[in-house]
């Protein structure tokens, strides 16, 4: 069973493999810092999760990507606060530069259902 | 159930576990541009899906790697007019060098059978 | 059934969902060579997946991250002389800084119990 979650022009926003759900890069808007950022795009990855059914006890993996790797104890407050303590996923992250210089986080999820 | 299709020096080209496939990373030729690039990347994924008995409407996620970002739009180019439209994956793309400087692009799929 | 291996304050080193295995983002000791940080970080993952119940004859695929591609035939050489060769995983190496620059190469793996 696949199941393809808010297809758009390129990608769907989330895709549902039997028990696993692989969703798109999540980012901020464009211009805000990084803590904004990466606030926006964890919400995103909680609603795409709950739109598969899931939540973010159920996250497998992530890996987050930086803009600048300077960012990464801003991005990592969010973090810390957002993820389920109960329920950590595995996690890497690491520096790259996305789609426009306005993006400065871009976090990539494995969950199950 | 594991199968390794073309099994090489250091890796293989595509690993099937169960229903899951996971493809290398898959690159163009040395030299040419991002476009033709970004064609022959994508027409391995083509062949290697073929062999691991999938296709490219089973791609569940996607990863984009672009030596240079400023190349985002003419990989787009390519991968608007390939990918399956019915059946989008997840997908994230960063910037990040890769073997040779000669290399513009990189897909890493993981995809169903 | 997902079961969370050294769940640490902001990451788990492994989780374990049904028959897959995420691995987080292994490294080296900051500061050493890339040779000797990438013996260390496969030497984590050796770990790890034993403590899994599996082992590196399992690994499905794997990401390299290295600081400086420069690194990529040193990084090989240890890798080579690691991974199994009955059993090569699929495998994507780009460049990418990482946490500090005290850290010359992260891996990232997902591997079947």
């Amino acid at each position: 069973m696949i199941a393809r979650i808010q297809p758009e022009r390129r990608m769907s926003q989330a895709v549902i493999h039997g028990d696993t759900i692989y969703l798109a890069g999540q980012v901020g808007e464009p211009g805000e810092d990084v803590v904004a950022q990466t606030r926006t795009a964890l919400a995103e990855v909680d609603a795409l999760l709950a739109e598969c059914g899931s939540d973010k006890s159920k996250i497998l993996s992530a890996q987050v990507w930086l803009a600048d790797i300077a960012d990464f104890a801003a991005m990592n407050s969010v973090w810390d606060a957002w993820v389920d303590a109960a329920n950590l996923p595995a996690r890497a992250t690491c520096e790259a530069k996305l789609a426009t210089p306005d993006y400065r986080v871009e976090v990539v999820v494995v969950a199950a259902r």
